[in-house]
C-alpha cells in the first residue's frame, strides 16, 4: 500500500489518440475510458482484476466496461439499482472464433447525433417498452447469444444480433421525444442484408447499429468479399474516395473483391443505388485483444509533452 | 326480408374514385372498404348499425371499421381471438371540437412500401414488444385519449398522439425483418415539431404517422398558419409545384401564411433545409363526416358505366 500511495502522488500528463471516427456511435468513448482506466491501473500498479476495473470504466461510458477485455465480452447489468454491481465478463478469448470478421460501414449523416449516454437516460425515463425489454427479452437473449458464440453457430449469432439491434432502436424510437440513430442509408443496408440472407438460402451476414447510423456487419471470413461487393454496389464510393476500403489488420491480403455476382434471384429493386459516398468508408476488422501497455510507443516525448497535437 | 332477397339478386356495376394519394399509408384502402360496405348496405337496405357494418369493413382493411363514422372514432380490439368482436364506436361527433384541424404532409419516398395489413401480420408474429404494448400500454392510452378528446385538452391529446405513433413505429422496427415506414424526411418533421413545441412553451402541434412516411400534424385552428410556415421553411416546394398547399374544404380563406417568424430561440440548426419537394404537398383538412349517399352525383352514367375511367 505504501508503494501505491507514493505512486499516486505523481503528477500526470495524459495524452490520448484514437484511430477511429469519434462521436459516431462506434464506441470511441468506450475505448477511450477503458484505455484511461486500464493505463492508470497499470501506472499505479493497482491490485485489481479487469472485472473490477470494468465497474470503474463504465462510470465514464457504459460500454467502456466491455472494452477492458479482448475477445467476446458480456456486460452484466447486475441487480443493484445504483448499478454498482454492473460489470463485464469475458465469454471467450480473441482466438476462439477466428473465422468471424466485421465490416464497419461509416455512413454520412447530416444530422447532429444524440450522445449515447444522454439518449439512454432519456429512454429509461420515458419509454414504456424498455422495462419489458430488460425484464423479459434481454436475459434469455444473453443466454442464447453466449451459447451461440461458444458453439460458433453463426446463423443463431446473426439472428440474435439483428433482432437485438432492431429492438434497441425500437426503444430509442419509443423514447419521448424520440431518438433516431438510423437514417435512410442505415435502413437501406438492413434491406440489402435481409435480401442477401434471404436469397443466399442461409444467414451469411448480420447487421447491428450502436448509437449512430453506422452499420457493423458480422460475417464469416469466406463471405466477406461478397459482402463488400454488395455494399459497394448499392453504396458506391466516388472516384476521389481513396480510403473507401480500409483493412487495418491486413486481413484481406489473400482475398479478392472484384465484381462478384449477387446471389441468384436477388431483387435489385428493393432499394435505389445511393448517391456516391453515402457509405464513406468500410473498415474491415476482426475480434481483437483488450488494452495493452506499449512501453516502446509512448505518445509523450521525453519532456512529457505530446509528440502530436491534433488541431 | 323478401325485399332484401329480391334486391340481392341485382347485378352490380361498382365504380370507385378516390381523391387522396393511394397506397401511401393515408388510409385510402380504409376509406375504400368503408365506402363499399356502406354503399352495399344502403343499396340492399340492410337493417344493421354502423358498428355492425364496421365489423364487416375491417375484414377488408383493419382501419376501415373507423371510417364508417364521422367525428372521433375508437377502434375497440374486442376480446375474441378471431377478432370477430373487434369494432368501432363513435366517441364524439364531427362538430364536437371544430378548432381541431389537420395538415397532411405528403412525402416523397424512393422506397417501395410495405402494405399495412401484411406489415401488421408480420409484427404480430415476430415482435417481442407488441404483446406488451397491447396488454399494458394501449388500454390506458385509449382511456386517456378518449378523455382528452371529450375535454378538448389539446396538450394531452398531442402528447398521447405523438407517443403512440412513436410506439407503433417502434414495434414495426422490432419486427423481423424490420419494417420501416418513416424515412429521413419523416424523422426531420418529428424534430421540427419537437423543437417548435419546446420553444413555444406549450404543445401546439402533434405529429402522427400511419403505415407510410407521410406526416399528419394536428393543431388548433389558430396555430395552423405558423405550422404551414414552419414546414415550408425546412421542406420548401419547387417553383413548379403549384399544388404544394391544398385546402379542399376551404378552411383557410380568412388566414394568412406569409413569412411568419419562428418562436423565439428556435434552433434552426437541428436539421438542414431539405431538397425541394421533399414534402410534395400539404393537405389542410378537418374532422369530417362519415360516408353519405349522394343521389345526385353518381359515378356511373345512365347506361351503368363509369363516367370517368382512370388510365
Amino acid at each position: 500500500m505504501d508503494n501505491v500511495l507514493s505512486l499516486s502522488t505523481y503528477n500526470l500528463h495524459i495524452c490520448s489518440e484514437n484511430n477511429f471516427p469519434t462521436a459516431a456511435g462506434l464506441a470511441s468513448s468506450a475505448s477511450g475510458f477503458a484505455c484511461l482506466v486500464y493505463t492508470l491501473s497499470q501506472l499505479y500498479e493497482l491490485p485489481v482484476s479487469a472485472t473490477e476495473l470494468s465497474k470503474i470504466a463504465r462510470q465514464g461510458s457504459g460500454s467502456a466496461c466491455r472494452s477492458l477485455f479482448g475477445g467476446f465480452v458480456s456486460w452484466q447489468m447486475g441487480s443493484k439499482r445504483d448499478g454498482s454491481d454492473s460489470q463485464a465478463l469475458q465469454i471467450a478469448s480473441s482466438d476462439h472464433w477466428p473465422e468471424l470478421e466485421a465490416l464497419i460501414c461509416v455512413i454520412s449523416d447530416a444530422k447532429k447525433g444524440t450522445s449515447s449516454t444522454e439518449g439512454m437516460q432519456s429512454t429509461v425515463k420515458t419509454s414504456t417498452l424498455l422495462q419489458h425489454r430488460i425484464d423479459n427479452v434481454v436475459p434469455e437473449r444473453m443466454k442464447l447469444m453466449t451459447d451461440s458464440i461458444l458453439r460458433k453457430d453463426f446463423s443463431k449469432f446473426a439472428e440474435l444480433t439483428m433482432k437485438d439491434s432492431n429492438q434497441f432502436h425500437a426503444c430509442c424510437l419509443d423514447t419521448f421525444p424520440p431518438i433516431f440513430y438510423l437514417n435512410d442509408t442505415s435502413r437501406a443496408i438492413i434491406s440489402v442484408i435481409t435480401e442477401y440472407n434471404d436469397k443466399s438460402g442461409e444467414c451469411k451476414a448480420a447487421y447491428t447499429f450502436d448509437a449512430g447510423p453506422n452499420a457493423v456487419i458480422y460475417a464469416l471470413k469466406q463471405n466477406i468479399p461478397e459482402i463488400i461487393n454488395l455494399i459497394s454496389k448499392f453504396f458506391p464510393p466516388s472516384r476521389e474516395n481513396l480510403t473507401f476500403f480500409s483493412d487495418p489488420f491486413k486481413l484481406f491480403s489473400d482475398r479478392k473483391i472484384g465484381n462478384l455476382p449477387l446471389p441468384a434471384n436477388f431483387n435489385e429493386n428493393i432499394i435505389p443505388i445511393f448517391p456516391n459516398d453515402s457509405v464513406k468508408q468500410i473498415i474491415h476488422t476482426c475480434v481483437g485483444n483488450g488494452p495493452r501497455v506499449k512501453n516502446d510507443e509512448s505518445l509523450l516525448n521525453s519532456d512529457g509533452f505530446p509528440k502530436n497535437l491534433k488541431k
